[in-house]
């Protein structure tokens, strides 16, 4: 008995479920958790199903083929552990509580590697038997910084790269190497307070709230599509440094929720935005 | 055209959502949404179907009932309004953002009547052209008082009894008129501080979060089946009295959150808990 | 007995909360509840004193100005109902909100009118026993429509004017005639979505949550400083106008809680932000 | 120049204000941060003040003494680093989040030791360069057991105990070693849930909201005063385990938050329930 995901993703038509439970059912696949959702306004059909049994990938994929719409996109993904490599730069707490959690409980993912532009965060990966790459961006082009840590990247074949705050920009050519396949965590509750500085725009325009928000990197910075977000209330007695301060925790909570959203393949990208399955 | 909404209630089964979507194609149903969830603990198979079309019940029940398990339940409901009846007792806030949201826009029901055991309540709901029945409760004993309302409320015959703060424990022949057709208020966090006074309550023990919390009411007090909850932050310079004020505005949007939840059918009673779709 | 509220507000100096208590102390006057807050970065003091006792104005706030730097606001102010005058468009929600809690609990001021430049909230402000004005914008210019609408607020004399979801924009003229003295509640968690249609913006960008802001007006749109913001969850079911809808419940308890914050005496006016003591 | 803070607690009267101000502006000591709170229930005064300047703590002390009442509490504590010891059982999160933040920021105390009944944790601890002392229970009486941690305790001083997940009763004997000194993290929103298997109770309660409670330890499992809470949101989706593992970040954030409250001397116990100045 094997588990896996289908994801299924198509122009809406009458009777997709009917026709996706035929099948699984046909192939002797139980349904152990159905999600669909469809999005009237652009008429998409989106279901997220996960299947028990014994399967035969290529003739399941080939009945879903001749009865799903034209240009409908289906995936089986096996229900298991991923593998992703990590982007930081100089701040642990968005890192640390992944590895915390990888090592301790509460997230199952293969760690590859670590990549820095510093080597500041050497000291804590090696506490986690992970490798830890320094990639430094000193002395080098941005395109041959992105080379570098491109040509490393790949060599772990990671399913998902997480920048947990590496806070250089990444150049539409890098995001093209992994599409739809970086998660980011932005310091601010987009989209206010997109770019630089987060928290003290934030404390300059005097807000009572602040965020974080998880989403996957396209080529416009801190635009693309979210994952998810979170917030807490702050006050007059904050001052940038203070926002800055509880704000990590929020940030690295946002991170780890949306790297489980994503790890256990309840994230569809729809254009600019995802549909989250729970 | 029609739009109704099937609700399916069984033990679980393989290939139970292929063959429900099956019989909806057969009868050129058009799903509009459509949302289950098993759960694994009992065996149980819940769904809710929003359905769009030309309906025969008879042949479409019919052919579910050929299909389901025994003792599945099924329900086909017309997706419209509904009817309610709102029982209070001397407090406006719960009651009044309902008759607002009813008249204004945020919610679409039929408030038939409202009842309360004092007269106090009745100006605010004559302002909005709804009945008002005084039903004191003095010198009555329980039974005679709970018999003047049931026959009122059975008058109506809603689909819904609201209580909107009525503050008097209702006795177990009372609620076995309207089997999970009651839908209660409560004004704190359950299971914390059940019974009277809460906010007394949640002040004595210096809680620094205060709530509140709906759900269908059954034979014991404050036991039924959660539908929504809902906090807020409180803390040192609350006294009792500024926690019962602050908690009014929770009390308001739990009470009416979780009647829209159950006025769209989105809410399924199992055992003592709710399944609440989205 | 009386019961007045003291707000000094001045640069920050060495003994300036030993001065004020002193002279309080002095006048016999006891301190139910203080507040303080200095704003290090910019050396600016603030203090918010409740004071119980017989009070001479005169001598009170003469012995004040001998002790405080040069240049310090102080004012002594009754700690008692408040006038407001409200404005609105077509939305119920906002403003229902301050009529129900005015007229059953919840909130104690004297709403002396309400002006809309439509007439479709009239038969709502009626049942409530306040006087309702249509000054419709139609046919005039601008100018015109605004004096209008300045000559009836400044007849009722209110303390502050509160916008309760009134859709027009206000000229810098008339936003001069009472300074630091409207309050807006925008339908965003600013500053994200600035300007028209933040539910639409916010459906368009995908956000996971929605909130709202309300706010002093100055004369830079969705710019003055932020008395108090909240937030709700939405997800991707939510299109446009769920969003609408969710929010509106938001609104209107941000609303009428900065509402009774600056009924209180309890949010200082700083640059362009504030101090909101609790 | 010295910083430190003087904590105030004393029947309330009148001009206390005046005179704790007063002798510190006659020490010359600038306050940098001023907090009071007056519970006129109970007629109990609460002060917090930041000082900075040139302390002569006796003469200062004096002073104070002879201005407050009669059985005041007053207390001068350097702005400092405190000491702390941390007890454990085998979940790792809420120790790692604490020893994260003290290692990378987020949070500045001294982390003496920490000290668990079984080993499971000693290999995290050794990561962080700390001492780790296993004391099985196993073989002992509870007297003797608690015994052994007492003088290992004692050892090091510490200005307060953390109980990060330490999973057996404290017996009075213990607690009264260590009065208002021992903080306990309890993994639900109590008064909700005391006892064991918290999260399983809310699974079978069907609660839609779960949290966590910070609190002093007395005598009474899971009574003590409250120092903060936070809650997330479930649903029926969660199960038991689900709900446990959703839990943990709120359990680790809401001990870090009260933590850090304490260390910064901002709570004072009152009787079974805490003031929290901000």
């Amino acid at each position: 008995m094997e588990r896996k995901i289908l994801l299924t993703d198509s122009a809406d038509a009458k009777g997709l479920i009917a026709q996706i439970t035929n099948i699984c059912y046909k192939h002797q696949l139980n349904i152990i958790k159905n999600n669909e959702f469809v999005d009237h306004n652009h008429g998409r059909f989106f279901m997220r199903t996960e299947l028990e049994g014994h399967f035969n990938d290529a003739t399941f994929l080939a009945d879903l083929d001749s009865a799903l719409p034209d240009g409908a996109n289906r995936n089986l993904v096996p229900a298991g552990r991923k593998r992703i490599v990590i982007m930081v730069t100089k701040e642990a707490h968005a890192l640390g509580d992944i590895l915390m959690k990888n090592a301790y409980g509460g997230m199952d993912v293969e760690i590859a590697a670590v990549i820095g532009n510093y080597d500041v965060l050497e000291e804590l990966v090696n506490k986690f038997d992970i490798p830890y790459h320094t990639v430094s961006h000193e002395d080098l082009t941005r395109p041959e910084h992105e080379a570098k840590i491109i040509e490393l990247i790949q060599q772990y074949s990671p399913d998902y790269v997480v920048l947990a705050k590496y806070m250089r920009i990444l150049t539409p050519e890098f995001v093209a190497h992994f599409p739809n396949k970086i998660i980011n965590i932005h310091h601010s509750f987009l989209p206010a307070f997109i770019g630089a500085s987060p928290y003290r725009q934030a404390f300059e325009r005097g807000v009572k709230i602040i965020g974080a928000t998880a989403h996957f990197v396209n080529n416009n910075l801190d635009e693309g599509p979210i994952i998810t977000q979170d917030v807490i209330n702050v006050d007059h007695t904050y001052d940038a440094a203070d926002m800055a301060k509880a704000g990590k925790d929020v940030e690295k909570l946002v991170l780890t929720r949306a790297l489980s959203l994503v790890l256990d393949e309840k994230v569809f990208v729809s254009g600019n935005k995802t549909v989250v399955f729970r």
